[in-house]
């Protein structure tokens, strides 16, 4: 049996950005456009052009796609022509080769928040869409309120996807903008357009969340006939948010009736990277992964019940819908019984350290995580310092050098041009191979700005380190994450830092204290301990 | 038009404790289950008790109630009569008027996991079920992994329910328990359910959040008949979670058809507790409230989009679903770079800011944002930071104070008792009316323990203001958020200060620089001169 092929549209870009809180930069979106594309969605819907700089500044600098990047609108004002709207103008100078416009299908919001009449909306519409195509581009209408204008007024609803249609418009999106449709409804109302004329293969859903049925009011849109749906990755997007990408892609791969009848652009392979790019947008927008997230959280396949978790070993079928490893996640069985063990051995043959299976210093590991996270402490993404904790608890852990002491000072005042400057100066005391070393250091980038304490704190600390201030040289720090968390009964500060070598090896570490300067310079110190044991643990 | 009564059965306390990392205290359990009275659910399954020592522990200390308290537990075993098990025995002698058992309905799992014949689990099922009914308690069957069982073998699925319902249950509970059905099969399963004979009055639903629809699949679920509803507050829950009554609940009362066709325990009154209640939850747990949380999240009526901003001022209903209150939640609408004009006056109307349409300081305020925002700023959630930029712009921001230099200082080393410590120290120099004056202060808790340079800094300013020193005595800080984002071609740090005052204000600031001190400092200083503006403006 053929299978049909249903379309992603993903708005990461634009409805994902409506989020509060959410701005991404035009290097941030290259970067999440990318990881859309190799992810196999069809659509990457940047942004706004004209209306919003950062959204703009993405269409200048796109990236190279598979998927088909489309710049975001609104249809034309009433009283002029589309080649004359500015506004139009705007998105279609983005260049992309499918522009969606959204545009009103609910009477009452073209009388009332536009203040025109039902006909000239109408018109807007079908000029709009016909002046895209007419300039060879596949257009996209977006009918706002659909399904709220619908219930009001069925035929205007209608006449506007009528009007998009018929001038030519290759995807009519029926948007449920406020959120508050439901499934069964959703799912009646799409039957019903369709058997009014227009076809299912041109038809979209685009959900919110706000009821936590955008997921499933998509899926009822899918089985009505609809074949194209929007979402975001993560779920981000105005208020609640979009319909969530991440839930509704390995769904409609693995799961019936989706599975057999329908072909979408993700690839099994792709699929399997699906939690990596769940996570890395997460790190983009410094926030904590969600652990219950459905298919990509951490907590989705641990099993806590005692009853599931010793079905779980007999057969992980028992209590999984599905094998985590289809999207690129794990199996978490509590660390106190066999499957912890087995698992951090894993992860410690990872790092190169092979531990029989009745080490005792498995124990002391486990027992020493569960302490430093109770602290705050988080070893989830900072491997390199779960490494270095291991390699104590194992007795592999040279020493190298030892801190005796620093002191970092950040001033702010006028420079001798009457500006206010910032300025950063660290001092280190060291002690290696016997001898006691100090060093001090600024912290100026080329341009001679202050780049601050911690930036001058790794430059002091990485400048003289006796023997292994050479190995050292390579190295840099390249991302830099802080986050407020609890610690026992108190907030405290957790910095991970990312840093990178020479030889293209990319690390994290961990640090944390109530101190961010000194929760920085504890992951700081991890971040150099663990690059000397990969570059002269034989000479130590 | 009677309405058909539904029933509302919370299992946080037993279902929702299987949360990775979440453990209920006794009074921690009292406590929600008040709460959940309150809120007017008809049933409170408070735990397992025997399986759990604070389980067992609440029943003895649990609070009365006019909703029904259940006990969970399972079937007996095979081989020994329902009067002579010991773990039945345990969840019968904790006293509640309403015991649910939980067995086996997929014969995978009774042959798999339990080792007995199919014919066995019928009597366990139905001789539990007759033990608890002949003791005079309400009962319940929670048949696990119904739909799946149902999938494979739908005659042995419907054997087990009707072993329950003719053994005298007062309920049998379709449970999802890997998560994995999606909604419209569980509406099919539900209809065919009743049509094999047991009555949709005498069915309940169970869901988990596995691909994100366990709302949508108990809504389908009752949909097609079934008249008990199971879920969690906040969705908490095994792996995923469980179907979120947080959610559940505003649907049922405030959406058709559910509106108009069905009765709850659960009042106009009560509903406007909802987003109390949740964030009590929240709160209990030590957890951050979710921001994108249907009905109740603080951006659940967010309107970030300009287009849409600009339609609420107009009216509301435009792009809102239900009116915010009426859970108790309110209505945002913040500033971003998106924001239209309108947005931009509604928001200086709310900090007391009356300004004229054709004010040229509007397009001057919007000009700045974005620039600003450009460089890293973000005034989504830093209000309070806006309104300083805008008073600024329309010639209403007092000077107070002006900062002429500072110096902080951190500093680790061993104190006198050998032992490394950090010390943080900080010197602020201001001008205010006309005199200069110089503070210094460390940063030490009520322990002695260190608390880091921007807690130095915020104590230092403050401590000698002149006339302002006494408005500042009780405001604190409360929350600190610090992200490396890009500002222009250079990463820079934000930090967002979260603080709080006597008066039970709580406000958000906004500073960006390459030195995370000196973005703090920024931040700081907003929070101390929006503060100043409220309570002395008119001195100044």
């Amino acid at each position: 049996m053929t299978r049909e092929r249903l379309y992603l549209y993903d708005t990461t870009l634009r409805d994902g950005q409506q989020t509060q809180g959410v701005q991404f930069s035009t290097a941030e979106k290259v970067q999440i456009a990318k990881a859309l594309d190799d992810l196999g969605v069809d659509y990457i819907e940047g942004g706004w052009p004209g209306a919003n700089p950062t959204d703009s500044a993405f269409f200048d600098e796109a990236p190279q796609t598979r998927a088909r990047l489309a710049a975001f609108g609104m249809t034309k004002r009433a009283g002029r022509s589309a080649a004359n709207d500015d506004v139009l103008a705007a998105v279609m100078n983005a260049g992309t080769g499918t522009v969606c416009l959204v545009g009103k299908s609910h009477d009452y919001h073209v009388t009332a928040a536009l203040g025109i009449t039902l006909e000239e909306n109408l018109e807007n519409i079908g000029a709009s869409i016909a002046h895209i195509v007419g300039q060879g581009r596949e257009a996209l209408y977006d009918a706002e309120h659909f399904f709220d204008g619908y219930n009001d007024n069925p035929e205007y609803a209608l006449a506007c996807c009528r009007a998009a249609h018929e001038a030519g418009a290759r995807w009519i999106v029926l948007c449920d903008t406020n959120g508050g449709a439901m499934p069964s409804e959703v799912g009646r109302i799409v039957t019903e357009v369709i058997a009014a004329g227009i076809p299912g293969e041109r038809l979209g859903i685009h959900t919110h969340n706000d009821t936590e049925n955008a997921v499933a009011c998509s899926l009822a849109a899918i089985e009505s006939g609809a074949r194209q749906v929007q979402g975001t990755l993560n779920g981000l997007g105005e208020r609640c948010g979009n319909a969530n990408l991440t839930s509704l892609i390995p769904t409609l791969l693995l799961k019936e009736p989706y599975a057999s009848r329908f072909e979408t652009g993700v690839s099994r392979a792709a699929l399997a990277g699906l939690t990596r790019t769940s996570r890395m947008l997460d790190d983009i927008l410094n926030r904590v992964p969600m652990r219950q997230s459905p298919y990509v959280g951490a907590s989705a396949f641990a099993h806590k019940a005692g009853l599931h978790a010793s079905a779980i070993l007999k057969d992980p079928g028992t209590y999984e819908h599905i094998e985590p490893t289809l999207v690129g996640n794990q199996r978490i069985v509590p660390m106190s019984n066999q499957a912890g063990q087995s698992n951090l051995r894993r992860r410690l043959a990872e790092a190169g350290l092979t531990v029989d299976k009745d080490n005792p210093a498995l124990g002391l590991i486990l027992e020493r995580i569960k302490q430093r996270e109770d602290q705050g402490y988080s070893y989830d993404t900072a491997q390199a310092s779960f490494e270095l904790l291991a390699r104590a608890a194992l007795g592999e852990m040279p020493e190298f050098f030892e801190v005796k002491r620093y002191k970092v000072t950040v001033e702010r005042r006028k420079n001798k041009y009457n500006k206010m400057i910032s300025l950063s100066e660290a001092v280190v005391v060291v002690k290696v191979d016997g001898r006691k070393l100090l060093s001090v250091s600024e912290s100026l980038d080329e341009d001679g700005s202050d780049r601050g304490p911690v930036n001058a704190l790794s430059k002091a600390l990485s400048k003289d380190l006796g023997q292994y201030s050479s190995v050292l040289e390579d190295m840099r720090l390249v991302d830099f994450k802080v986050r407020i968390t609890q610690g026992g009964t108190e907030a405290v500060t957790r910095v991970i830092i990312d840093s990178e070598d020479g030889k293209g090896r990319r690390w994290s570490t961990v640090g944390v204290s109530p101190n961010i300067v000194d929760a920085s310079f504890e992951a700081l110190l991890d971040a150099i301990r663990w690059k000397l044991v990969r570059d002269c643990a034989g000479d130590a």
